[in-house]
């Protein structure tokens, strides 16, 4: 593709998307295609020949878009957003066009220096703890996904705990991780695949808030201790994916310093509120995490994939990750000066992801950030407040921010009718949970562009479905 | 940004990247900034008000640029290339504008369906097995790198061989994990993070022409088994890293096959090769593979980041990584009609990647393809036979693709002088390697733009650098 066919290509793109996201709304949210439809319309073999960019772009239309569940449509209510935007759009551009591989400082300079700043940044966004600051013995690196932060944050608890035989020896068979019963499954994960194993994780009972009980994590970890086994790692939670539930940090904490264990604090989705103060109060008590993650691709308008990873003392992180072959030495790696961002991450390769966070933290300044957060909360609220006031359904967990978990009150059939029925539509796409057996419908509200008269008139859709069920 | 923002920001854009690709030549190849130029020049706080889009990409021009080293110029030379294109980015774009989290079939069918084809497209491409295609009990998956191939290779291995154990108890101790001695730096770091742990990683021998061994391997394995140990996991390699040595598989093969070993196949650069039928030789012997990886990315025109990862047995990599919590659960999933990507890899969401390389399959076609690839191994060649009748330096492996290795005779001091002039004269980059002690300058051809001008003109600057070192 010569330059200028670039250029019209990529200009009639630009329109393309800005088209789709100006009708995004006209979709049925959840796609409606079943099983094999898609695949079905595209050939088995690859094309011998070159073809023309308009086939392509006639495919996405005709193929593509039956099978796409529009994660940008302001009707969209599912999981937790991943709510993109202009600015991120055009950062993600951007990464593409330059087409750098980030792996280590001396492969792009600017790459690993502006994602340490812009980590900075954010640190100060949120209110973080000065520790996780790049001019300490911390700092802060972009992973694709919460789940990867996780499996990074534990691996450096394994690593501190058994002081290098991990790395060597392999895992000890007595290595113990705690979260809640409400955690994240990317705990599960990173578990099996960092050799603990599913009979070494410990799933901490939750109070009635849905936050860990402290109480019951110390009874684990005497218990754990008494069996001769080493707790080495505690995830807290801020903002549980099921409901929101926020784990305490500061009693967690305190055993936590006091047992030895790495403290990780995931706060993936609701740590984007702490961008505004009235919302910091989750944090008490993160003077003594040792590590925490939050992504701006849920809830802060920048396009999947960016998790934001701090740790307090990025040693135990790049002991844990670094290898130094002879291919990759160099002269900047040799002398200590520099972040090769390779060692706090799985892979080797990296995109250069700082940009479209650069864009959308200048684009809308903390102060449009922070207006659109609370009006979704505002709006969270608001349909909080329906909810309570209708005779079918019921509020099932507290209102912290953005989300609201409801019930139908005539039972688990009548709710799984009634998701079903919602999300058939096309008009709004909810996902659902259980708690203590009940089937739990989920309104998350975070999209970049759902306004009061969207969340009204899904309200309308699920009051008078509700009352059909 | 409103939608007419975007139209206008995202054109200037797309003029800035045309642009750029334009006059990606003229840039010095190598970054010159110093350690924390690029960091001084970024505020240290975030703004609390927006900017326009003009302000951030003025700053791209003057403070991000001088900090990149430039992947798509033709001058690069150095690692293994990263090489873009025209319809890359524009797939790239595509999927940001979108804005798709495919972690599951339900949360946009087409974002899997498309991976699946595309993965089959790539197989047949190559001339994969049959058992590797998505009718069968195998099937591919995009990764982000081959780091992350390897490690989700060896965790499905390492389920197989402890048929569940790994998952619930943690590793066992006595799991032995083979590679040759110049395997990727990958396997060090899967076997640290899976838990088998730096002293069961036996690094074998290789041959005069850089392969491994396989008596060599056989001798391991034989006095592993002795010591009661259990081989698991054998990574073969297609194109080594320093030097683009090819791994035998068909006796490899033979004893995975003899002493239950996992068979992953590493041809993240070479591979790419293995569309135009020469070069299928390095091939022979994959029936035995039980996973194959390559990297579009690296020599395919498609962006970072893109490695394709089949498996011969899916239900091996699912039972390795598959966790369903509540949240995630929908009729799809429990239908089992279904593939959900999320239990292929190891993050939970995922961008829609299909796109970009459906479109430079499309826009290329194979043939197209082949041309290029057959093109960067002819200016190899020849770039070897310059070396080859130079009186000042020794060419040092094989030229069996696109890489040419080669040393100054005047020995080691003379190497790294060579390579640092090389480098900052800012028309070219290389990079290096050690091979028996000796310092080894890189010339890798792969780059989307490169012609024989600029590998004439490289050779030119060598030469008479190399005559003055």
């Amino acid at each position: 593709m010569d330059p200028e066919e670039f250029r019209a290509n990529g200009k009639q793109l630009v329109d393309w998307i800005a088209d789709y996201l100006e009708s995004v709304e006209d979709y049925p949210v959840q796609s409606r295609v079943r099983p094999g439809d898609i695949q079905d319309r595209l050939p088995d073999r690859p094309p011998e020949h070159g073809e023309e960019f308009q086939a392509m772009l006639a495919d996405v239309e005709e193929i593509i878009m039956p099978g796409i569940t529009h994660w940008q449509s302001p009707n969209f209510f599912a999981y937790f957003p991943a709510n993109a935007s202009g600015p991120g759009i055009l950062g993600e551009m951007l990464s593409a066009g330059l087409g750098v591989q980030g792996m280590l400082w001396a492969t792009s300079p600017a790459c690993t220096e502006l994602e340490t700043r812009v980590l900075d940044w954010m640190a100060h966004a949120l209110g973080l703890p000065e520790a996780f600051l790049s001019h300490t013995e911390g700092g802060g690196v972009i992973q694709d996904t919460a789940s990867s932060a996780t499996l990074c944050a534990l691996l450096a608890a394994r690593e501190r705990i058994t002081d290098g035989a991990g790395n060597r020896d392999g895992v000890p068979d007595d290595l113990v991780a705690y979260a809640s019963s409400e955690a994240h499954s990317s705990l599960d994960k990173a578990a099996r695949i960092a050799g603990i194993g599913d009979a070494r994780v410990r799933k901490i009972a939750t109070r009635g808030d849905g936050g860990m009980d402290p109480d019951a994590l110390e009874r684990a970890l005497i218990a754990d201790i008494e069996a001769g086994l080493r707790p080495c790692f505690l995830m807290a939670t801020l903002g549980t994916t099921s409901t929101m539930a926020f784990d305490p940090l500061e009693p967690l904490g305190r055993l936590a310093r006091k047992h030895g264990l790495w403290l990780h604090v995931d706060a993936a989705m609701a740590g984007n509120a702490a961008i505004c103060p009235e919302h910091r109060w989750m944090h008490e008590g993160m003077a003594r995490a040792d590590s925490y993650c939050v992504n701006p691709h849920k809830w802060l308008f920048t396009n999947f994939d960016c998790d934001c990873f701090w740790v307090r003392n990025r040693h135990a992180l790049i002991r844990a990750m670094a290898i130094l072959p002879e291919y990759l030495k160099n002269p900047a790696t040799e002398s200590g000066q520099v972040i090769d961002y390779r060692d706090w991450q799985i892979p080797l390769g990296r995109r250069f992801r700082a940009l479209k966070l650069w864009f959308v933290l200048r684009h809308f300044g903390l102060e449009g950030l922070r207006e659109r957060l609370r009006e979704h909360c505002r709006l969270a609220r608001w349909f909080a407040d329906q909810v309570d006031a209708d005779p079918h359904l019921e509020r099932v967990a507290p209102v912290h921010l953005n989300l609201v978990c409801f019930r139908h009150r005539d039972g688990n059939e009548a709710g799984e009718e009634l998701l079903e029925k919602l999300n058939d539509s096309g008009r709004l796409y909810l996902s659902s949970t259980r708690l203590n057996g009940q089937f739990v419908l989920r309104m998350s509200i975070g999209q970049t562009e759902t306004r009061e008269r969207h969340v009204k008139a899904a309200w309308e859709r699920i009051r008078s479905s509700a009352s059909e069920c």
